[in-house]
């Protein structure tokens, strides 16, 4: 039975099996340049975990390691519980298609308790004098979300750029309501720093991507369906391999949570 | 045959077997306040992939999850090649006692090639009036390194430190060529973030570690066995779960490694 009125996002994540081994198939509205936006493989890959009869709690880190381009078709997801402790949980996931493992990820879960806690890292706030930032050369999967970013467009792709910082709005669009997947794909929208920090778009595709999940249910749920405010930068860019890391907040200041990827470039 | 001039970190590495199975053994010299150093165990299951016969080219990243306290004694290592593409290759490791694994790694190995490049996270310079960081009151791995920090003990743990930021210098005591093994254990010698920022010892473990490495053979060989610097610091503490990043630079300013991880803690 097709749901008509689902999110792209959910229909995107559909899989049929369990508890252990799944089936799904990539979706055209979530492709990037080559194979599918990561962040929906990152979601695909915790999919089946927040599913699973054996889950406990909620997902604290996930690392996917983006071992081969997903190909369009279908695909198997593999779960594995390696061990479970009194409050946390760790797992390993496998994607495959007929041509071998496409992508691996790791995942914690954690029965969260009440605690001292701060946030030690500064509020960006929110983009001043934010434009929309959408264009019919983006690659499919942007027109699922709507990013606003300051300075916009132009300034993003000037040559030289002495920055590869951003500074935007982001939200599932349509509106969705945030939840551990969205927030895991979120994470991930970021577009590879070379392109803003050489001021064009050249080969580039993240090897490895990790997410700390700081949100709980109640986060979740006070955010609802409104627009989260990302910030991100790279670190080094060194023979073909650079880092980024990049953070999710509530408009409020609420950090949701914090990612890091290393991504191949050719430039 | 015991080599007794080999260094304490060579020595806890010492493993047998192969090359997709390997028993090796806690080593006491690196022993933590529940379990050995992190780092120690990271480097045990890094070194399996550095050794292994279908090894292709250095490692890109190391993520490793930490599901249980390994207990003193032995354990096995199993490595997986999950993926090898040209110039990229997918491992996933685990390490498991009599009691079930005790942690789960992945790793990306790729052959790097002379591009573009830049550093944009800004060098922090080595750290103003160190003072030697060392205590017979710390766990027994630190005795195998040199640490440096700025402002020294007494300001780290002050109550209420605004900051859980911490500059300092890391060598391997007595000194010892850098290499992956050791990077991937120094990018793990900062401790916990919640013990300087409510300036007091709590429970607290890390759950997963994940490092990107910048370095090649070239900037390893340069380094030698000169200390490195570490900046480190923490983004968010909530609900027992924060997560804290590093950089390890040389004394040259060189950005060898950036690490990130999320850590298990009780205040």
């Amino acid at each position: 039975m097709t749901d008509t009125s689902a999110h792209p996002f959910d229909l995107a994540l559909q899989i049929s099996g369990g508890p252990d081994s799944w089936q799904g198939q990539t979706s055209p509205a979530y492709a990037n340049m080559v194979g599918p936006f990561g962040g929906i493989t990152a979601a695909a890959l915790l999919n089946p975990l927040l599913l699973h009869p054996e889950r406990l709690g909620d997902p604290i880190t996930l690392t996917v390691n983006f071992a081969s381009a997903v190909k369009p078709g279908p695909f198997e997801i593999t779960t594995q519980l390696m061990r479970t402790n009194r409050s946390t949980q760790h797992w390993v996931v496998t994607l495959a298609q007929a041509d071998g493992i496409a992508a691996t990820a790791t995942a914690v879960f954690a029965v969260r308790r009440e605690s001292w806690g701060a946030t030690d890292l500064a509020f960006p706030g929110p983009p001043a004098d934010a434009k929309r930032f959408a264009g019919d050369f983006l690659p499919a999967w942007t027109k699922n979300y709507a990013f606003h970013m300051a300075g916009g467009m132009e300034d993003l792709f000037s040559k030289d750029n002495p920055t590869s910082t951003t500074l935007q709005t982001i939200r599932d669009n349509p509106p969705r309501p945030l939840d551990y997947l969205s927030l895991a794909a979120i994470s991930d929208v970021f577009f590879p720093r070379i392109f803003m920090r050489i001021g064009q778009f050249v080969p580039a595709g993240t090897v490895a991507f990790t997410v700390y999940f700081h949100a709980d249910a109640a986060a979740l749920a006070a955010n609802g369906d409104a627009a989260v405010i990302g910030h991100a930068r790279a670190n080094r860019f060194h023979n073909r391999y650079f880092d980024q890391s990049a953070e999710i907040w509530t408009a409020s200041g609420n950090l949701l949570a914090t990612s890091t990827q290393i991504v191949y470039y050719k430039a």
